[in-house]
Formats: C-alpha cells, sequence, structure tokens
C-alpha cells in the first residue's frame, strides 16, 4: 500500500540527525475528544523553541488510550500543520503485530516521516518473535525501536537490536536501560536517543547517544534544547533536576499532565486511568517553577496550584 | 475540535467556484487493501488535465464499501499528496449523524478542503430530521449536499436546501434530479453542480450550473475540461454521450471500474458487491474508446477487452 | 468459522413456520447507549403476546445507527437472555458485502436463528452483483432476504429470489412491493412475510403470505397475534388502519419511537438523524390509543401527549 | 446498560468457590480468524474433565492480539454453547479505562459469568489511578483481579486490593507475584487463584489459595483437577514439574500453542508477534508426553514433532 507521492518523504538518515524529539502531550476537551486547538499552541510552542521532532501518541501522549482512528488522525493533522516545520513520528507500534501493520501503513499513508515501534509488552515473545514483530513493519518507513523493559516486561536485547539494524530503513534506539547500554550502541554505531531526561545530558555529552527523546521538553523545550546543543553543561543539567524527578515521581504523564494544566496551557482534563498529582505536589510544582523561571515555562498565564475538583477524569469518550 | 493551524483551509466561496470535480475511483490490491500508487497515479491525471476537485470516497469512490479508518486514511493521503494543486472533499457523510459528525470532524483535521453530506438514505427522516442532520456537521467545514433520491430513497426538497443555506459554509448542492430542479436553485443563487454526465453540458450551459461532479471525467478528464470550460459545445456533449451511456447501464461504478481496468490504469480488483460487467460489454467499451481516441483517456497502454477470469472479486479484505 | 455447538440451532424449516415477527424497537439512555432493562421489558410484552420472533437491530431498530460490535451485543444479549423463548433474527445485512459476511459469521456465532439480508441500498448492483452478494452469506445460516425498493433505491427482481432459493438456508422474503409480487412467490412455494403492516391481514389471508415482520406488533402484539392467527378478520384490520396509517405518516421508526415514549415504555431519547413526531401528531396518537383501547398497546402507564422539552435528541454516543 | 435478565447470572460467592479454572487457548483458521470447531472441542474437553471455569481472551487465549468485536463474540459464543457447564469469565481488562468499561458492558450484556481485570500495563498508573481504573468496572458484576508484574511492570500492592475488596462484586485476586503474597491474602479471607501453574499445588495446600488459573490445564484438564481437588499430592506435582517447566521457557503462549498443535487439537497457526517453539523443543515435548501418558492429554491423535514448515504465521488478518 506503498504511496511514493508522499510529501516530505523523510529518509532514515534525516531521522538520525534529530537531537531534540518531543513525545508530545495530547491535550482534551471535557468530553475526552481531542482539544485541537491546545494541541496547536503546543506544537507551536515546541517548533518555536527549536524542537526537531514530536513523537505523536507515543506513551506520554496516552496512544494507549486512542481509538486507532483518534491516533492516526492526530498523526495526519499534525503532518498536515506543521510537518514542514517539524518532523512528526508516529507511535504507530502495538503489542499486537495485526495492528503495529496495519497503523504503520496508515500512518506512513498521512504522511508522518518515521514510526516509533515498541516491542510486544505484555504479551511479550521470543527473541525470534521480536524479530518478527519488527519486521513485519520495517520495510514501510523510517523506524525507531523502543526499549522500556520498565513498562514492557521484556528488554528488547542487543542481538535484537542487530538484526533489525540491517534494515535501511532503521533510524535507532530510543532506549530507557541506561547509558551503559546506549555506550555498548553508539561504539557500534547505532543511533540513540536516550529515554530518560534525568540521564540524557550524560547521554549526550559522555555516551554518545544522538539526543534525547523528552517529556520534559514538553514544559521547558528552550532548556532541552540547550541541553542537547549547547555542549556540555552540568550546571543547567543540575538545575533541571529538580523539575525531571518531581515530573517522574508518579508514572508518566501523570506528572506532565498536571504541570500543564498548572501552566494554563491545557485543561485540567484527564483520561483514565491517569489522576493528578496531589496537592500537596502541585504546590511542589509552583516552587519548581519560580525556582526555573517561569519564562522558561511553555504558555504565559501565572502557574496555579488548582483545586481539586476544577479537574475532571473522563472514562467514556 | 476544531483546529486554526490546518495548512490550505478554504472558504466555501473557493468550493463555489469549482465547475469540474471527479468522483475518484478507489482502485485496490489483489488483497482488497488500496492501491496507493495506482491512486496517486489517477490523481496526477485528474491534476494534468485540468480536474479543480476530486471527492473522495464517494459513491463512485466506493466509501460505502470502506471502514472509516480507510476512508479518513484517504482522505489525509491525499491531501498530504495533491492538497496544494486539487480541492479534496472528502465524502464523510452517512445516514448515521453520528457516524456523519465524527468522519466530518476527523477528515476537516487532516486538512480536507470541503465535505460532501448525503441525507440519511435507506434510514430516512422527516424534513425536521434532515434540517437537524445537516446542521449537525455544517459548522465544521465548506459543504456540499448531494441529493440523488434514486440511491437514498427521499428526495432533498428545495424547503431543505432553502433552510441548510443559511449557513456560511454551506457552498453549494450536487443535484441529480434534473436540470429544472437545478434552474430553480441556480435561479435563487444557490450554487449547483449537476450529478449526472449527461445532463451536465446542459445543466452548465443553459441552466445556471457552476459545473458538474463527474464520474467520466475519470476516464476523459481533457474532454470533460473541454465541456465545462470551453463554452456550449453540443458536438462534443453528444460525442461524449456513448461513452456515459454505456458506463451508466449497470449501477455506477460498476461500468467505470471495469473500463478502468480495461485502460490498465488499475489491476482488475473488485470489492465485491460489484462484479465487472461482461464480456459483450467490455468489447463495447473497446469500440467507444477508438471512436472516442485512445489519446483522449487516461493511462497509456491499449485498452483491453480482459478475460472473465483476469478479474478478481474480493468479499473478506 | 463455524461452530456446532450453538445451542438452539434452528433449521430454515423452523423459520418458514413464523407467523408475527417483530422488528423490535432499541430504546436508549440519555447518553445514547442502549437501555438493556427498557429493552428486556419490551422483548417480555412480546413473548407474553405471542409474537414467534424478532428482528434485531433492523430497520425499526436502527441498526443503522448502532456500530457493528454495539449490533452484535444486542444479537447476543437477545439470544443469551430470550432465546428460548423466541427467534432471534439478526439484522446482519449491510451494504458492503464484506460488512455482511463479517456481522453474520458473528451473529451466529452468539446464537442467533437466522439473519435478514437486505440488497446493496445506496451503492446498488447489478443483478450478478446481488446474487454474489446474498450468496456470500447464505452458506452460513437460515436467511429471510428483504425487499423494500423504496428505502434501498433498488427492486430485488423474482430472477434473484429464484437463483438464491435453491440454498438450503434460504427461509423467504420480507416483500415490501405489494400483494401481487406477494402471490408470485407464493404460488411458486417461496415463503413470504409482508414488509407492510397496512397490507399484511390480506397477504396472509388472500395472497397466500406466511405471516408479517412487522412494527406495529411492537405497540399491539395481541393484536396483531390475533390477526395473523385469528382468520380472515377485516373488521380488527379496519380497527387499526388508522394505527397503522399514524405509525407511517414520517419514515419508519420516527412514529414508533415516539409511540412507545408516550406509553412510558421507553424513555423519549432520539438517535439522530430521527426526531419525535410534533405535538399535534402526539395528540392525535392519545386519541388513537382511546379508540383502540389502552388495554391492548404495551405497557402500563396513562398515555401521554409530552412536551417537546421532555425529548432528548442525542448526535454524539 | 445492566440488564436484570441475563440467564445464568452468577453471584461472585459462585466465582470464589471455584478451583480449576482455565485460561483457554485460542485456535485459529489459516487466514488467521478464530477456528469456532476446534475451540468448542477444546471446550468440551475441558468440561469433561472436570474443569469449572474459563477465561475467555486472557494472556494465554490472546485477548491483546483480538479486536474487541471478536472478543466480545467469543465471550457470546462460549456463553451460548457452553454457559450452562462451565462459568464463562471474559477478560474483558485493558489499560484503558474506556476499552475496559465498554467491553465489561458488552461482555455482561452477552451473560459472562465475570469479569478478569487486569491494571493497566504499560502505560501505567498512580495508586488512586488503579483504584478509580477498578471502580469504574466493578460495578458491572463479579470481577477477579489479576496481578502479574512481570508483563504489567507494575505491582498491585495489598492496599489496593483491600481497598476494591469492599466491592461485593470482588470475587478475588489471581496472583502471580508467589505464595507468600497469596498467604497475605487469605490469611485476611481475600480469596485468591495461584496465576503461576509451578506454584498452584503448594498455594492450593500450604497457603490458602482456593484454587488456579492455569495454562497447563489446557493440555493435561484431569492432573490438574486432581492437583487441585485431590488432597496435597507433591508426587503428581513434581511429575508435572518438567510439562510445566517445558511449558514456561518461552513467555506463555507460545509453549501451549507449539504443544496443542504438535497434539493435534488444534492447527499449527500462529498470529503475530507468537512464533512456535524450536524443533529441538518440539522433540523435548514428545519425550514429555511419553513420560507422562498420552492418555492424559488432550486430544486422541500420535504427538507430532511437526516440520517447521507446517506451521503458518498470519501477520495480517
Amino acid at each position: 500500500m506503498r504511496s511514493l507521492e508522499v510529501k516530505n518523504r523523510t529518509s532514515a538518515e534525516e531521522i538520525k540527525s534529530l537531537r531534540l524529539i518531543t513525545a508530545v502531550k495530547t491535550p482534551y476537551l471535557p468530553d475526552g475528544r481531542f482539544d485541537l486547538e491546545a494541541y496547536d499552541a503546543l506544537m507551536n510552542m515546541q517548533i518555536m523553541n527549536g524542537v526537531e521532532g514530536v513523537i505523536v501518541g507515543g506513551t506520554t501522549g496516552e496512544g494507549h488510550l486512542m481509538s486507532w482512528d483518534e491516533h492516526i488522525m492526530l498523526i495526519g493533522h499534525t503532518v498536515n500543520c506543521f510537518g514542514g516545520s517539524i518532523k512528526v513520528i508516529g507511535n504507530t507500534g502495538s503489542n499486537s503485530t495485526r495492528e503495529a501493520i496495519h497503523a504503520t501503513e496508515q500512518g506512513f499513508a498521512v504522511g508522518m516521516h518515521a514510526a516509533l515501534h515498541i516491542n510486544p509488552y505484555y504479551g511479550k515473545t521470543s527473541l525470534e518473535g521480536l524479530v518478527s514483530h519488527f519486521e513485519a513493519v520495517l520495510s514501510m518507513g523510517p523506524t525507531i525501536v523502543y526499549n522500556v523493559p520498565s513498562r514492557t516486561g521484556q528488554d528488547i536485547p542487543p542481538s535484537v537490536i542487530h538484526t533489525v539494524s540491517q534494515s535501511a530503513n532503521m533510524a535507532g534506539v530510543k532506549e530507557c536501560v541506561g547509558n551503559d547500554r546506549i555506550k555498548e550502541y553508539t561504539d557500534e554505531g547505532v543511533v540513540v536517543w536516550s529515554g530518560n531526561d534525568d540521564q540524557c545530558h550524560d547521554a549526550r555529552w559522555g555516551y554518545g547517544a544522538t539526543g534525547v527523546i523528552s517529556v520534559t521538553s514538553n514544559l521547558v523545550p528552550g532548556l532541552m534544547r540547550e541541553l542537547m546543543f549547547g555542549g556540555k553543561n552540568t550546571c543547567l543539567n543540575k538545575k533541571l533536576m529538580p523539575l525531571i524527578e518531581w515530573l517522574f515521581r508518579e508514572p508518566n504523564p501523570i506528572g506532565l499532565n498536571t504541570a500543564l494544566a498548572q501552566l494554563g496551557v491545557v485543561r485540567p482534563i484527564f483520561r483514565l486511568p491517569y489522576v493528578p498529582l496531589s496537592l500537596a505536589k502541585r504546590v511542589e510544582f509552583v516552587e519548581i517553577v519560580k525556582q526555573l523561571g517561569r519564562e522558561n515555562f511553555v504558555g504565559e498565564r501565572d502557574v496555579q496550584v488548582l483545586d481539586d475538583d476544577e479537574f475532571i477524569l473522563v472514562g467514556r469518550y
């Protein structure tokens, strides 16, 4: 079902050069549908602050809470509106090979520049099964493979990465296992993005990582740009740590969702099973914003604590 | 769920000016999925021959045989690849208001320029219900309302058109009831496209129609361009009649599907319940092509009769 | 995907003997989901009053406003709760052969006793296409073919019925074209149910019809039972005419939906594009109920006119 | 959307008494659809050998590789055919609360006796989020909560179980963390099924577990019945260990799928990302069957090694 006409078709080489990619948040309306106006605003903030690519419907963007038609629509929308200014990487991975094939085919058809593929989480499979899964989608276009065993329950070992790296479409690995694993890959010429914001500075400047696929850059895109482009900067890295630690105290994107609502750039609406951080933690965030400087964060409103009853939790949507 | 960022956003006024719109054929692979390479080639032929807009997934494009995710993907694909050269009008209508709302929202989100909306066929409804149905989608963007009682079982009467025409998004009507009805509308300033290829010349030059939404232009886009732009031309119109009559002997798009396969521009694959025209009729088509001149038709291969067993009919896909 | 284990498996012969089949209404909750408690109550009223079969998700039951998973769920639910007391005929037809195949396979898997199949409405097809469409589903189980050209835009001619009647699964035809067409079939031994309540008495007693697939029996199941089982009864037939005429003044199921809400057996909730009958017509209905006798209608509450603002119209659900 | 009519409605108390529940395998046809004949045969083998309940579409049954309509259809089918002989527990859990709500509602509507609910795997959430997730579905009917951190990436801690146990619908926990955790629960009166076949004997006879939700019982239901009902039997437990160890060398259900194909009770068809065990391991299985006795396994054909090319792997279905 390939098309040769897709505009802005991107090569794996171009993807390999991206240093700052944001796993962008998906904002919602009170009935749980996408809030495209807020989304577009977030995208513009990313672009204006030097972010080079976005993961659409990643774990952070809650792709696992989307129907596939919503998901592909959001990829198509992002390509249409912002595809000339930023690389659009669709998270078309799944623990079902069928779904991954179908979504990836559709994602490339609507113009995404690259696909992000996870190994089959929860269901898991054998090493041979892992290779079969990735090979079923690699022929479709530039691909980033994503390893996050703390979510999937199964590490993608280097042997599997070596096998799939033989495909010309393989752009690289988003790796969350740590910087030693990253060094193992970069020593061999495999492109790697750190998937851990707290390690990404060291990964970039000390372990050969090309850059980061970041959650924190939703909030402070300019500072993350500086961290990835401005040379080794342990001072800035240290300054960011309280924010990063705060963000990941509960499973991501709970912290991010709460923070963006407090910053007034998205409505305080959560799709279950996510619920906002507690009042005490929200107070901490206000303090963190003051420390880092409001001007470094996205949005222009005063940061707010928000009352518990200002949040809307949506189960049916 | 509106976005203000969508590229190439088009006003209803721009849609009103289109004279030649093709209800483009959807070609298939042997397993029933879309053949995007063939589709892209068809689109390029349309653009090169002066067609100004396409209906994606219309009755001709077999939108009723698509899942909605396929349908929206095809709209997004068409916008991405050709949206700068041609207006993309998504047939996001349905006999279910819920489906029409959902699809129209998604179609505009991926960048379509206008929506085509049918009245609720098969299920039908009251006049109040018709108005409610159209009002549920009109706020989303430029809209063409489609009236074809021979398919829907229910005429959209002028009173309903008058009511919905109060919306600034209402671009006009695709009308199949005949040229007297067209005149009734154009006298009042309502923009109309003829939905009948055999009447469109007269509609354009004698009854005030803006143009045509055409099936025949899939095959002879240049001649249809001449018919809509070149001034009154009864000679050309008469010359086209044998082709048009041949095309509509069985319910559309049976004739079109058969013809495009014979011309070698799509594979001879049908999604059921459509089946190809008989051998005898396929022989007739070869003769028609000779009469009109192969060079006036799309594609570059010799026109073929094709054997019955060269056609593939797909039920599960 | 056949199963040989399905309980209460029914033969085409058993389906052929049913005289009174109700095209049962689907009631809704305020958010547009199914109101299963009201549905179950309706089903019990049908069973207690001698109705022998139900069409689930027919035109009357608004199958065209259901997602397929809702539709199959409702069939499965009906089989589970009432399949021992009444024949459950799933409307698993579609104008898309793919959808008809998929839904019919699923409907039989969850235990439905027979399928109702429409010809491809709106899209239409050739006679060969019609036969291919029906043959794609006939092997799956007992089947009733439904002909209603005023909705589909295309008559199923006797030649097609003769061809499909060669299948052992063909139970018969639901015919809306009129009693002459019915006689043509019954003279040849084809089983027919009248699809027009106003003609069903004559069809049954004068033209050889086996019975009726009825809308009116939702409201007055006992009287319709009498009409089909009690011998020729022009007096009762005449008495029912005002009700039947009232029911069909707007496209079905608008009248039925309004009436059941007025009788207090379903909530006054409409899925768009259906909207309730006007106040004037609702007043008429109260009068009709008085004339025929409240005790002949389903439910036990006083019949009400209802205010316009008591009705809820749902577009997103 | 509750129905009070559903047949064989089961109380949480009845669910609590089940000692042997099989997480039943879903067999496939060569095109990847369900093989209902093979499924029905498997179900009959389970019932005849004393299994009291089945998990439909569990991890073992590859619910994560099903579309939801397939999944609900299989639950409805199982209830229709076998619901009088065995308890049908639908795995209507999901990492998306929306999906869990929708599927659970549908599963109970088609008659399932209980739901199995996992915590949100991969996406994860906070403890408050876990409680919100389970509370969104607990009101619908009897529920088993499933804890398997090696797949989900997140342990359900006892505090969450205590909170959800306040619901009258909470039947108990399928626990994979180990027998100490099981003892903690059973000491407090919480019903637990072991989710680890290698620990279930000790769990049942030494740690208070009510029974097991088993994979191995697909293959040797009679022996597992003996293990759960026949009193402490370390000899039988030891005898089963080589089989159990073989089964779980690769992520389940890879071993089970391979074994059932070798036993000739399902076709050798795998939905990706699962692939069969290697030839060497298949040879081992033949030996294990000989050791335990062919007569203790399901099916009647000779156990086979099967060639690699006898297996069919399906990606699109």
